[in-house]
């Protein structure tokens, strides 16, 4: 049985579990104010061509989006996203937890349009509502789906006018950008978002996103915050020296494209068997239509989720790559796919 | 300059690195549901003779500590530690955060005695001011000092009497437990407090803490209250492994043995030249007082922190062993406090 | 110009203020514990039919429904609530800031169906989303309509079966058990709904609601719960002394039969005319569509809200009318209906 | 049995009254946008000569409090007050709800002093522990004692130099202006106080305290804060009328006066007696120290409060005046206190 479940079933990159090793017995200075933690900063900072951004290295997604979220918001002001988000379905409240309200909008793909935020902006009129405050985007997003250029510019020029946050998940940043259909770099990420992170949980490290914030009024004091929300690790290095090996050289991109090289294997074989796809393929993650059958016979050997059924008997299914997926694995489930 | 400052400025214990190394490219389940994760938690359940037990394994003490209390108690009650706890001092008002207030009482030697908390629950009456329900300590405490089993008793008995819970940080329970002067055992503990912790970060994990609820009534839906506070890591068996191996055998009594047995001989080595302490010398955590001089020559070749001064030109420092700590650097540490 | 823009632009009913004149100047024990207190907490009880309720008095409407919903949800725990609900759109997040969040359904003509709810708790399986637990809704709703015996049963049931509380907004309570389509009482409401509230603030009180908790276990200590939230005032018994007017004899429900009387007939001549209604006319609020040159036309010489606008030149208002309406007011509206 | 326990157990000022029927029927906007609001607003700017200060009125001092310190404090930040304060001990934990922790400082006669400050910011000084942001006193205190200009003027000093808001809590603010040992007026404390509102619920209203915003950075949507914590009354103008009448002309400083005047006279008796104080006589409030003996006697007769009890059979007591304690019941208490 192999696992396509998901893009953190495994340990890490092996370069990363060396760096680990090679640094073990060094010592370090706690909280994240280590030597390691510094030059990966720098590192990032360099390829966002952003000196003046703050880098913190966080444990894990769900905190920092509760951590950004609830750092840069008044007690009255909420974060709009699309309904499909991860804050609003998958952090058991989280974001309500820090005493904000999530506005959920429809989503296109997984993806949030202006027009649909200016609708939201025109409704919330007076002080017996909420504010909206923020947009929170994910990409990619929970679907799999990218933001082009064009798109996140948009978003952007609608956020300076209103005067909103544009805060981006980067849980799979990696992803996005190592897409065919990418026309972004980390550069326009770090000019267009007011703060993003750069997920490494979902790209080869044991754990820890880094927390960029491009915004200078957002940068204050911010490591009471992170202390406060409990996601200041003693031992801050151990994601430190896993970053500042993920942007060593271009690892963290070579991971990215490996995995959306697996997906885009797969997703050509559901094609040659003409299956559609709930949204289009675009990174490490497929949701394809499968007649029940076809999603019972897959499930002798392989393991996903079943993202929904429809009453026809279709199901759509979530079907995950990641670095650490096997060309042989990607080929037996290709195999597999043809002969059902 | 060699460091005494702390006792999570190494990685791992080579062991845990090696459990790591070893297991990476294994497929595991998500969100501390896997295998290792499971053989941990069983391990432990032996150990504390409880096989009723919830066990849940946390990334971080300060995150441990804000949902423990904020997932037992109800808006209007509070927890009651002593005024050295790190939750009263050292967590930038995190449980505050959650909505809950400390009531530090005066520490005798980091511990907080029975007739102090009696004095407080007598004097919280009625509902002008917030409810007293849970009783807070850490054992080791934040002085190094450790409770006995008929102090650890004593709170206990008070506590059942008044309906309070008891709560046990436990982020240095190793050196505790590993004391020549306790007469405690994890059992003990298990059968004493309500819900502890047995902390991995500070003796020989990269990260992680066992969190261990012996209460039924307060095990129900803690996964959702876990997940909610950001603290269900995606990757959880990097922590599952890591305790796995750290109760495989007793490696985790060996490596608090360890940092117990080098503090020892700095404790000597200080007593020797008649320097008095702060707080009596148990465990791997020393605060000796010395003058001022002493402390500006210690400085010039190893790192600790200084904990207070007085105007007579005496300091408290801090000084901290690990399961880290070389024989080399204490003896080198023990020469120079005999010729300072 | 004439106001029906709500049911509170006046104060209270003269004989509220002959009650607060004729006590004013009575020695009465603070904080809601005085004589006045309780006997309106008996008259009530004598009213529900149900000796064990606890009674407490509360300043507003937002704030018991924030004291309400946070006293005895679980951090993780949620609120169901129809899309239109108070709690949902007009009180700024307040309970979001309590850290709950707010699962707002499709309304059907501001209420709630059991179906809808249904689907929610299917849909909300595990510890990687929020737990519904409690059930709002509001009677009359936010568009004036009622629930009828068997809707609150339907949905009582479903409540039992699902083990999710029921709570009932009575902002406007006395408005719906008035109502000529009512087939509720308050005995039925009090056994159907585990927390519920008796809105005085918009039927003839200056100020105050009367929360009754049916359910033994919500009660525990829910005095300091009222305090800690600010809800407690020192003169509480000014709220008291209202109430005990309220339902000395059957005032209440005097006055709710007014305004809905006033209503009755602004509707009819509303009906005479032809035009439809946004939600169906049963209480003091009415939402009828008229094309936007009666609109101009009525604003004139009336107050009201416009509640939404459509592409066909026609608009949804809202008309209120009060326990303080006056015959000739609504006389003259009806006649500028007729010849608008 | 005549009653000392409080300065909240009579209604409202007469005059107060007389406004609320005499207004009864008017139709006046909702929220607190009505025109006495708007009219007692511009009575207090006139009187603390500030045009430029913003008044909302709020319902209670509870409320205003954690209203007041949740708005303007970031998450980690932390406001310091005496010990003895009312957001420390008398708010069931109102304030750490918010998620804000108080710092709690030795009181001198229920003051704060700049030097104990001084230390708390010095002691405070990474991201490990909280950031005091705002210093929060109440004039008159909890134990009756005022603030001189010079002793607020040095708070002031230090709060501008250091970075923190001054917030004063005048919920018996007429109380100390009136005493005659006061050298402050209603101008200073606008000029010295970032924030501070004039209580009205203990000065003759039958509810409310005007809360005023001094400093520009603080108004921005505060009405929103305001809803969300559910102290915006629908029928605010019921706070508005009976603020506009207080300031009609000196009513507020009358009523004051009259409370100090009648606990002078009971202070003399108390002296002439030999009686000592726990905190020196200056306001409405008494602190007497008296033999266990005389507790008895007077409590045969007169109701009021046992602050606490030492070992020697001594007692400290509480009498509190008001605007509506009798000339009568003031003699005979003296002739009371006279004869025991």
């Amino acid at each position: 049985m192999y696992s396509f479940v998901n893009d953190y079933s495994e340990g890490a990159h092996p370069r990363i579990l060396e760096a680990l090793v090679r640094t073990n017995l060094e010592q370090n200075t706690g909280y994240g104010e280590d030597i390691h933690s510094r030059k990966a900063a720098e590192q990032i900072k360099r390829l966002i061509n952003r000196e003046d951004a703050d880098i913190h290295f966080i444990p894990g997604g769900t905190q920092t989006n509760m951590l950004v979220i609830s750092s840069f918001l008044r007690p009255h002001e909420c974060v709009i996203s699309a309904d499909t988000a991860h804050i609003n379905v998958h952090e058991t409240g989280a974001i309500e937890l820090t005493g904000h309200k999530v506005i959920a909008l429809p989503h296109k793909e997984g993806k949030l349009s202006p027009d649909d935020i200016i609708k939201t902006l025109d409704y919330h009129r007076d002080e017996h509502m909420v504010k909206p405050r923020m947009v929170y985007i994910s990409n990619s997003t929970e679907l799999g789906t990218i933001y082009t250029k064009a798109e996140l510019e948009a978003i952007h020029e609608l956020c300076r006018e209103k005067d909103l946050y544009l805060f981006l998940d980067g849980v799979r940043l990696g992803a996005a950008l190592a897409s065919g259909d990418n026309d972004l770099t980390m550069e326009d990420i770090a000019s267009l978002a007011d703060v993003f992170y750069i997920g490494g949980t979902k790209n080869g490290a044991l754990l820890g996103e880094a927390l960029v914030i491009c915004r200078e009024e957002l940068k204050k004091e911010f490591r009471y915050l992170i202390k406060q929300k409990g996601a200041m690790l003693a031992k801050g290095f151990v994601i430190g020296i896993q970053f500042e090996e993920l942007f060593r050289d271009d690892l963290y991109f070579q991971l990215s494209g490996h995995a959306n090289r697996m997906a885009e294997r797969i997703a050509q074989a559901l094609v040659r068997k003409g299956y559609g796809f709930y949204a289009t393929p675009c990174t490490n993650q497929l949701f394809p239509i499968l007649p029940e059958k076809a999603v019972k016979e897959l499930s002798k050997e392989f393991g996903f989720l079943v993202q929904k059924r429809d009453n026809m008997g279709n199901t759509v299914i979530r079907l995950v790559t990641s670095w650490a997926t096997s060309k042989e694995s990607v080929d037996r489930l290709c195999d597999y796919i043809e002969h059902i």
